[in-house]
């Protein structure tokens, strides 16, 4: 439980309880952050200090997008210590009282920002303490501290000169979302998918060593990234190596089990915090190490039983799960209060000034914070639509009324459970960084065919392949971006088997604000290299809700399709029927003879905009949705390029996929031998930033301009290109 | 320690010792095979037995490849019990002594046909008991065994009705080197990159459970396999889902710490039997689990003490690092004697029984097969060769002498070695399934600096990106087929935030017997997909030092380069100087003017073999070597289209490589609008099945004759073509 508290000059009285009580901007947080009347006082304490925003941090007022202003008055809690602070050389003569205090004005200001700008900075809030304490214990940037989980990182970032920018996260130019190596040197390497920080941080300390440096290094760890295999991998390797670094996990969940959702949490009280101070004292280690060299000595069988008894005489003081990392070689350290600032600093301190330890890992217990219901709905909102305008927020979308809100994820859901209704086999799998909420209707009506395997992409993939060999269909969802980390067991444990499973490709192409990090560019490109995968896209909610038909249909290979995040065509009000689609079979949506354009996916949206535009120009203009980019619809393609002199591709993804297929079969076709003009629109050879779906787009150069402006360069009109593309 | 041993109609005396010994052909292996006279005696032994060959099993004499007859004469061993084993259900009635003898009379021929046909059935004499034991236990094809190390399953293969095939390994239309469900109802998944048999098992277990059937699913895994990150992700999803499986660790090292050199080992003894059988004993499993019952229903505070004490109190009785299983909540039961048949069928059989058990985990405990150093330095040879005739048995290639038998890894390593020694913060980081015997020399010379990580390639990327943060030039070592594992990591952890580190992908393209399986095929185009990545490919062994010193030079930017398994060019006797590349830039090796071939990589040879064909027909052709994919020389591509009316792209690549990125920028320039023919080729859209590396590269379409064939075609001159290819 936290315990930071602190005095303020200002103080006000409300209701808790049903009784008066004094309260302080810096509030004691651990006691009220789970109490309702916290979140009326909030949003209206946030109201008001609008007008009184530090504007010279950079911090621009932005009234219209706050809610209503009640009848509480107040400013912004006033942050005399954070503004003192500009690096983290300031926080080095602070007192344990005054880093906590300073520890309350970050999450005070997060908590204030989040509340401003809709930002996702809930996963910073647990780990301010935390952030604080590494901050004053170690010396960045000379010492590196890297956090596996970007969105824990605002703290760091606050207290590494950005804080005048922090309203600028996610936006085009602005600040990112998650750590970044181009942004600051604070920042030693990227997170952003999570579960890279030890495999990173061993990299750095096994190239301290081999450079006689004595630079620290510390990674931070969370429950969701320690499910993926890779840290695994890194945990192990690190014991073996035995440099030394500092893992510190911080366990939200009160529990070292991934995935653990009954029995035994772990607990936080005085005896842990006296056993984790002795764990990390200098006597208790150097026993420790003593110990192990003389064991070594004395060969293996006293060896192993001196090992053993030291080892399991240590696991019995820490918590159920503590010896998992024994295991693998870090010295395991903890459970430490995440919010008692003096028992972190001493915990680090004492890990900070040991020079032979080789890896240790720090078990650090927060409390998450917990909105309000209506916050987390909201949340919910902003993550699941991506795409929209953040600053009208509208209710999560419900199946009634208006389908304007919908999302492609949405209509996905309904669709495969409609499919399930009818199919007993069909079961989903689901992988990657936190669970898709849109999911949920499924989860609820089937819970025993739901399988959220969290950040552990490997495994769902060959998972998928056993439930189908198991005589099951089995749906395996993934972000586009999360399936690479799969790819092998994509190509071996699916596709080289012909297993039939159905891979969902979500947050397929541009994601917006999350920009390069969760870019799902590549998909197109890796999943139609495979020789008996069958690979399609839909261009609206309707072709996706066939395609999930289609999906359950096909049961002798595997097949995928992808979908971008955000709204949905909005074609009619609700989740038609699926119709099993003719596999290889494409369609054209408009016969002109001038250009053809073959979009794949979402992009035949884009082409049919390019062709209102065209056509207003007098220019006849096919547009054919593609379906699929494996197999491709030879005929539809002859069809194309013997009626047109002019053939554009286009997608949403890198070289390699739709465009190269289609070239390849046409080249080899003799087609491309002056018959037809080709020219393929796909994503740049760049990554891009993030910025709204809108800017991205058009940097990338795929919106219905570009397409239209490329199709008159071709036929000779360039001024007209230009004049489209002012 | 192996126990098998059996009694033989025939008996020999050697000297042993100094004393003269009776011997049996179904020898006590355990004692007996680490004896260098065992080697002697062996290999006369197998000499002799191929004139008395049981043909009618399909095994063919190949005198010719055997080593020379000495002066012990005799049979191979008979195999009374094995001979009357068709499917497994034969073992069914069979007492434990008798199926000792089986695996001793199963090791006997496994040892024979590794001695006649040189292939590496090394991996699969450990595990002769354990693979009759779990024969004899379980019920397969209704059970489902696993492997995830398919060269341990043929045993598994003579067992299941394919003993008459087993000399047709890895040849092509012969049996696979590894677990394949299209070869047999026995193999209910693909083995063959590891670390898969546990998720694909849970899924079966599922998948099972959701169809209220009864079947067993058994899995085996090794302590190579275990090092990879998804074992420990679907171990750990195994735990939290508590289906119903058996997994067992094959463990020939003797420790369950991955990687663990140094330190404790398991020993195997009396008490070690006694425990595990009393830990698979029904009613041990009773006990604990109505303790999980109890304690779930004490509340948190008492189950989590609980459950300390049963882990704890069951850990003490374990191994070293037994507790880790626990920890991801399978229920550990070990170590068992891999060789000692009673104990192997107790456990399983208790095991077996057990009706609501969650996953289990058996250790067991086995010894390696040992050959002498003439028989290992061979089995190198051959591995290390890959696609050169096994019949010619060459020793361990060496830096004196002629370089026909030199491999591309060779000069690799002594390129690298080079440039190591003239820039000290080279640094190499090496993993998949083994470490590559060629990176010998650069492990020796710099033991410091060369980090094997084991099957964990996600660690090895993100490890390697790290290194080079930390100021350090990384070669990051991957077979192509195993760097698929790391995609994201390689996109993420390196590209994206523009980290130089050089991959080195071996194996690239085909690779003869090992199939589809570790075909390289994808490497191209998913390396070249990447905005900052340099992908290269040297087209001779010169080329391969040159890029070395060129990834050692660039340092701002990943770069990766890659290289086919087998035997160089043969263009010098010595390595010649690496002298850095020119980014970006290829050379023309011939001038011509009818046609032009653009190779990529290896298949420049192939293009200098149809330009050989193609000038004995009267006919110009230009062949240059592109050398980099990414950044493309664009004017050497412009040149070879306006100065040629056919331009053929070669690469042993798939789709969306090197002649995608080539499409892409002449079309965008508009060579391809009448201008040039373009013809592309690539490997075929299907898994190429083993063969020779001959084979293979026929019926990809890449040899010489192919490529010569396609220009013969677009000239018109059909009739050539198809003279050629006949």
């Amino acid at each position: 439980m936290g315990t930071a508290s602190a005095r303020c000059p200002l103080g006000i009285s409300a209701p808790e309880h049903g009784e008066l009580r004094v309260l302080h901007p810096q509030l004691e947080f651990s006691r009220f952050y789970k109490s309702s009347k916290w979140e009326d006082l909030r949003v209206k304490l946030y109201s008001m200090s609008v007008s009184t925003t530090n504007s010279s941090k950079g911090m621009v007022p932005c009234i219209s997008a706050l809610p209503e202003v009640g009848d509480f008055f107040w400013e912004k809690a006033p942050t005399p210590i954070l503004d003192m602070v500009d690096t983290p050389i300031h926080l080095k003569n602070l007192s344990p009282k005054e880093l906590k205090q300073l520890a309350d004005e970050i999450r005070s200001e997060l908590s204030f920002m989040m509340s401003k700008t809709r930002k996702p900075f809930k996963a910073s809030l647990a780990v301010v303490e935390l952030t604080v304490a590494i901050h004053h214990v170690f010396h960045a940037p000379m010492d590196k501290i890297l956090w596996d989980d970007g969105e824990q990182s605002y703290a760091h970032k606050i207290l590494t000169g950005r804080r005048s920018l922090m309203h600028t996260v996610r936006q085009k130019n602005g600040l990112s979302a998650f750590t970044s190596r181009s942004e600051s040197e604070y920042d030693p390497f990227g997170a952003g998918h999570g579960c890279n920080s030890v495999s990173a941080g061993l990299g750095m300390a096994v190239a301290r060593d081999i450079k006689r440096k004595r630079d620290r290094i510390v990674t931070v760890i969370t429950n969701q990234t320690i499910m993926a295999g890779q840290i695994y991998e890194a945990m192990s390797n690190a014991g073996y190596l035995d440099s030394n670094m500092v893992v510190i996990l911080n366990d939200s969940q009160h529990s070292l089990h991934p995935k653990l959702e009954e029995g035994p949490k772990t607990a936080i009280n005085a005896l842990s915090s006296t056993l984790s101070k002795l764990q990390s004292s200098k006597s208790f280690r150097k026993l420790r190490e003593a110990a192990k060299g003389v064991t070594k000595r004395i060969g293996s069988g006293m060896h192993e039983l001196a090992a053993k008894v030291d080892e399991y005489a240590r696991g019995m003081v820490g918590p159920l799960g503590s010896t998992l990392f024994e295991e693998l070689g870090l010295y395991y350290i903890g459970p430490v209060d995440g919010h008692n600032m003096e028992d972190l600093i001493s915990v680090l301190q004492d890990v900070a000034s040991l020079d032979s330890t080789g890896p240790v890992l720090v078990h650090v217990i927060t409390e998450e914070y917990q909105g309000s219901e209506d916050d987390q709905m909201s949340e919910v909102a902003v993550k699941h639509q991506g795409q929209l305008n953040v600053d009208s927020l509208p209710s999560y979308p419900k199946l009634t009324g208006s389908s304007l809100s919908w999302t492609y994820s949405d209509f996905f859901v309904e669709a495969l459970v409609a499919e399930a209704e009818k199919d007993s086999n069909i079961v989903t799998v689901h992988a990657g960084m936190g669970m898709d909420p849109s999911l949920q209707p499924f989860k609820e009506r089937f819970p025993d065919k739901f399988f959220d395997v969290g950040m552990a992409e490997q495994h769902a993939v060959t998972f998928s392949a056993g439930l189908s060999c198991g005589g099951l269909k089995p749906f395996c969802i993934i972000p586009s971006a999360f399936l690479q980390r799969a790819f092998d067991q994509v190509v071996h444990d699916v596709d080289r088997q012909r297993i039939p499973v159905r891979f969902v490709i979500t947050s397929a192409g541009l994601v917006g604000s999350d920009g390069p990090l969760h870019c799902g560019g590549f998909d197109i490109t890796i999943m139609s290299l495979l020789p008996n995968m069958i690979v399609m896209a839909p261009s609206d909610e309707n072709e996706l809700v066939h395609m999930v038909a289609t999906a359950a249909q096909i049961d002798d290979r595997p097949v995928c399709f992808r979908y971008p995040r955000g709204a949905i065509v909005g074609l009619n009000s609700s989740v038609c029927e699926g119709v099993a689609l003719e596999i290889g079979k494409g369609r054209v949506l408009a016969q002109g003879k001038d250009v053809a354009l073959l979009g794949y996916g979402a992009m035949v949206q884009n082409c049919l905009k390019a062709h209102s535009l065209l056509s207003s120009l007098g220019i006849k203009v096919t547009v054919a949705d593609a379906r699929f980019c494996k197999p491709l619809d030879i005929n539809l393609v002859r069809q194309l390029c013997e009626n047109h002199a002019i053939l554009i591709t286009v997608e949403e993804g890198s070289v390699g996929g739709f465009g190269s297929h289609v070239a390849q079969f046409i080249a080899l076709e003799g087609q491309l031998d002056g018959r037809v003009k080709w020219r393929p629109i796909i994503l740049p050879d760049n990554y891009i930033e993030h910025g709204t779906p809108k800017e991205q787009l058009s940097l990338a150069g795929l919106t219905g301009h570009h397409i239209a402006a490329t199709a008159l360069s071709l036929l000779g009109r360039t001024r007209d290109a230009l004049l489209l593309m002012r």
